[in-house]
């Protein structure tokens, strides 16, 4: 049995910049497969009460985050700029790689779409950008777009949400093992694959 | 230069428990001196407007937390048990420890007081407790819960607690380095004794 490692990410969600960069990786290199993950936060956050991130709500641990993320980024040798706009709106981004054929092209359009957003501060809310990263990434930008909006992936995005949600997860990245344990947080990743090799 | 590296926790905190465990015997064999900065997460939630710690204002985080936290002290050896109430009221044991002649009975206090509570599942607001603890670390009980609830202590945990707060401090254990870096949680001690030592 070779059951994959679930990486639960928001496309919004700093941490899970570093994340979604080194995982795939990582885990190749230990001979685990992963399976791409998007959903929304938006509403799990939106059923506590919050109407934003809790880094904007908190902001000393907004402070703390931002500073974090520098620190970790440099140390993993990722670029980092602080978007003008926190949280950005990733629905669009997470209904695209949902849509996509496969988990090869999920990563790297996930990839591509982090670096636009936190290496080079773009807003990955703007169609043209998605667009061009499923170009440069090698998709029929096109057809992508059009299948990102069907009824019936707006669904699977909604479902994916509801059973992050289900699962327990309440941030991201999560990373859900074989045998469901949960491991939240960038910095979790090594226990996770260590769990996950152990049960899988 | 030999400056220490501050370990800012509060008793109620789960994820202190482990920290506090490991934080002396960790950095004494990098050459590393420790200070013990026992203050409040009370008034700093408080100021958020949060009445409660956030794992109770988040079930599903709180879920989380209480399963890693037995993960993580397993993968330690270090007991544990889920405390019949949380979060417990630390003021006390914060107050004792403040008052202790030095780091050497704070960190052998500090340990107890966790051990107590999260290997063993008692109620640490319990003066009777407290002053069991004390004596078994070899301190004159009464003469140290006489000293806790001196003004000129009451107010230097006050001023712990304010202090906290104005480094930017948000939660328990926070590390930070000679330099003025913060480093939160449990699992970023390895990396705080790193920024540290470069620093220090």
């Amino acid at each position: 049995m070779n059951a994959p490692l679930e990486v639960w990410y928001e496309f919004a969600s700093t941490y899970s910049y570093p994340a979604a960069m080194r995982v795939e990786a990582i885990a190749k290199g230990r001979g685990i497969d992963i399976r791409w993950k998007p959903f929304l936060l938006g509403p799990i956050f939106q059923s506590l009460g919050w109407t934003t991130s809790p880094f904007n709500l908190q902001p000393a641990k907004g402070a703390y985050m931002w500073r974090d993320l520098e620190r970790t980024c440099a140390q993993l040798g990722l670029g980092f700029v602080r978007p003008a706009v926190f949280p950005q709106n990733g629905l669009m981004a997470a209904r695209i790689a949902l849509a996509l054929p496969d988990e090869r092209a999920r990563g790297a359009f996930t990839r591509a779409v982090y670096t636009s957003q936190f290496a080079q501060g773009h807003d990955i809310s703007d169609p043209a950008l998605l667009e061009a990263l499923l170009h440069s990434s090698g998709q029929d930008a096109g057809r992508m777009m059009a299948q990102a909006v069907s009824p019936s992936n707006k669904d699977a995005l909604k479902e994916n949400t509801a059973r992050a949600q289900a699962h327990g997860v309440f941030g991201a990245p999560t990373w859900r093992t074989a045998d469901g344990e949960l491991f939240w947080g960038n910095d979790r990743l090594e226990d996770a694959l260590d769990w996950h090799s152990k049960c899988a």
